[in-house]
């Protein structure tokens, strides 16, 4: 099986996805997918790298999946903006239910009851907790796996509350940091966009948003941050007993982070052989393979052996099998392995190991002593380096700074549109016209964007500030 | 806040459940319950330790927990078994949906469309996986945390594929084996029985169940495993071609454990004090409580000091907060905590540590020098030895060999009641109305169970083997 080529985005996804074995697209249901065991593993090292960026100051816990209708329609605009997507439970066994659950599509409206039983005075604040679970959404536009599901099958959603307004904005901060480490360690370039007020999550006061550039020059949001204000606090009657002895309402934050990491990460660094994975993320870091001839396989496998002595700490695979190894190679190819250490009669010879990163095309040769942890780390980080600049590259081409608005039409249709607009709704309207979808404004300037930061309005002339619009995910 | 006591047992559960912080029972749905961070940890640490041992030969995945009713209804018996307890989503957003879809009760008919799949030939088997996930039951029962839920937050269930029944039974009692060394490990005891064959597992041709006893003499299911013959392949078809070049379909098993191991585990080891927890799965697995009299506290802290940098590779609290000792010992005590390190002026003059075990009154001095990562897992170990010789104790008063029919009635109220049966289902059926369930027959006779193993039917006078009849969970 080759893949088609990874100019072909979509159908080079929908390939990969299944044929390097992340998840099973053939489950009976639209929208749904099995993760494979190599897929759940790639899975269980990105989501590591994630709880161990959480746990500095959350606490994990877990919330039911089950919403009573009472409790998610208590917020107004945040059901408003959820009714169409939510699953509904009708019936348990062949009787009606009283009160109809909703499969939770998100879980403020099942934690925030919680909290204001957890939550009594200004000692039990700020409280911030997370959890990584399934949520739903009855999508009813083209799924994809990983993208757009209906089930989210690992959404890690934080949740905190606050004295007031600005510990939360501090708060909102803290977690565009926390956001921006993941990413940077998975070395996934990313926008940090505030979205359009008319365009923010359900029942926020704001939303900021992570975007990334697809190979097909759409956008993909891979994580949001929202300030909630008081606006949940008042609903689910959320307060705390100040110092001087007051009650007032706590100010909340909450954002998110689903699989599109992993839909992010496979796009952004595999190419025509497969998945390219950062050493760290990568359910097999190292594939050692024996070149064997015969009647001189003993002094390979004995040198592998003592190779492999020295990888203990690592995920190696050792490829004795038939296989010629071309074919190996192409496997773990596939696979996205960083690291490939080859050993024939030649090597065990003069004691070297041939190299290969997954990312490179040349080899070279290393003397067996000089290979250890430390040397084995080097390697990981330079090439965490050579995928960010790769990706920031190709992100490159697909950007576009759009100087009139007579252009934007045929920019945006093949390109992440960057411009200079007012916050004025009209005007973001009139973008939106012409194509693709205003996701807001910079809230900084990626380092890969040399453009000044303001100027006139694209549309009326007026003061502006960077803008995007692209076709998104 | 004080426990009830355990002697208690129904009210002890509920308040420890909540006062230990191990779940939060406010969740306003009947049957759902909020993992606090402090049981959201225990949890993660008893599960660390289920995953160990699964992953030595299985794989682990994720597979939907949405399942059609297309696919849920295929093998009669199973849906036979499920129907009354399934959640059925019925709409999506506000429009009903086409076909049904079940919220997985457990996962067999969302596994085995894909097994199909994925098995081709005999280079495929056996087949090993498991996945940990939130199951669903309406159940219309008394629920309670841990025990009987809607949402079964961590049920991890087992899938495996072979070549035929004998090695498929192999595996049956490999999965014995594994639970064995989990249960173990949490110093619980249990029998494994092998449930009639009108109460086993829909669509299996046998169960087998670890059961235990709880401290009001009720039984609690604890694990299952099924052997499930070819009937769900035939359903399904699964089938491999054998090197004869055949085609044959596959033999099955799968087998279960889920958040009753907690439950077992708080209720067989904790006390009127609040939780013990073994050392191995403890949130907190040292505290360490330094005596401060105004003028001496530097000494003591700085002994402190030293003390922790030895505990570096364990969980410990170091709590030098406001609280009297007293206040101090009480909280970490209700925590499960199994070791507690006291530092007052004069230990710190002698360099000593008091120690003292949560499972033990004496309290004892140890001179700093020989605290060490070796002699603390020698403590946990002797610990894990004293509560599991403890839960046996205490099981074997609940456990009662009845002779006679006639005295059934009476010991079925308050004990597990051990006899003589044989196969025959009109006698089982007998034992029923005398009160209780019967759990079925002794696979092995447990440690703590001095009887012989074969004997007269006490129905019938036949040939009976060692059956177990008690007031389930």
């Amino acid at each position: 099986m080759s893949l088609p080529s990874k100019e072909n985005f979509s159908e080079w996804f929908h390939e990969i996805i299944q044929t390097a074995e992340i998840m099973d697209i053939r489950y009976p249901v639209k929208g749904l997918y099995v993760w494979f065991p190599f897929g759940f593993k790639l899975r269980q090292l990105v989501y590591g790298k994630l709880r161990e960026i959480m746990d500095r100051e959350h606490s994990e816990v877990y919330f039911p999946a089950l919403i009573p209708e009472t409790e998610l329609g208590k917020e107004s605009e945040h059901i408003r903006g959820f009714e169409d997507e939510v699953y509904w439970i009708t019936h348990g066994g062949l009787s009606p239910l009283d009160v109809k659950l909703a499969l939770r599509p998100t879980s403020e409206t099942a934690m925030y009851p919680m909290f204001k039983l957890w939550i009594r005075n200004h000692a039990d604040l700020p409280l911030r907790v997370y959890q990584i679970v399934n949520t739903f959404r009855y999508e009813t536009k083209h799924t994809r796996p990983l993208i757009r599901l209906r089930e989210i099958t690992s959404f890690k959603e934080a949740h905190t509350a606050h004295r007031n307004y600005e510990e939360a904005e501090e708060q909102v901060k803290k977690a565009i940091g926390y956001y921006k480490e993941f990413y940077d360690f998975l070395a996934i370039p990313y926008m940090v966009i505030r979205r359009p007020d008319w365009d923010k999550f359900p029942g926020a006061v704001y939303t900021i948003a992570f975007d990334t550039v697809m190979p097909d020059g759409r956008s993909l949001q891979i994580g949001t941050v929202h300030h909630l204000g008081d606006n949940f606090a008042k609903t689910f009657e959320i307060t705390y007993e100040a110092v001087d002895g007051n009650h007032y309402f706590v100010h909340q934050t909450c954002y998110g982070i689903s699989e599109r990491c992993i839909a992010s990460l496979i796009s952004m660094h595999g190419d025509d052989l497969g998945l390219v994975l950062p050493f760290e993320v990568a359910p097999v870091q190292i594939a050692v393979i024996p070149i064997l001839y015969k009647g001189k396989e003993e002094k390979v496998l004995d040198f592998s052996n003592e190779l492999l002595e020295k990888l203990k700490g690592f995920r190696v695979v050792f490829d004795k099998g038939e296989e010629r190894p071309g074919a190996k190679y192409y496997k773990w190819e596939l696979k996205g392995v960083p690291l490939r250490f080859e050993i024939g009669p030649k090597e065990a010879e003069r004691r070297e190991v041939v190299v290969s990163f997954r990312d490179e095309k040349k080899k070279f040769s290393v003397p067996i002593e000089e290979i250890n942890e430390q040397k084995i780390s080097q390697w990981a980080e330079e090439m965490r380096a050579r995928l960010r600049k790769k990706a920031v590259e190709s992100i490159k081409l697909k950007l576009k700074f759009v100087g009139e608005l007579s252009e934007l039409s045929e920019i945006v249709r093949e390109y992440v549109s960057i411009m200079h607009l007012c916050k004025n709704r009209d005007c973001g309207e009139e973008i939106e016209k012409h194509g693709g979808k205003l996701l807001g404004w910079l809230e900084e300037i990626p380092d890969f964007l040399e453009v000044s930061k303001e100027g006139e309005c694209i549309v009326c002339g007026g003061k502006g500030s960077l803008a995007v619009s692209a076709r998104s995910y």
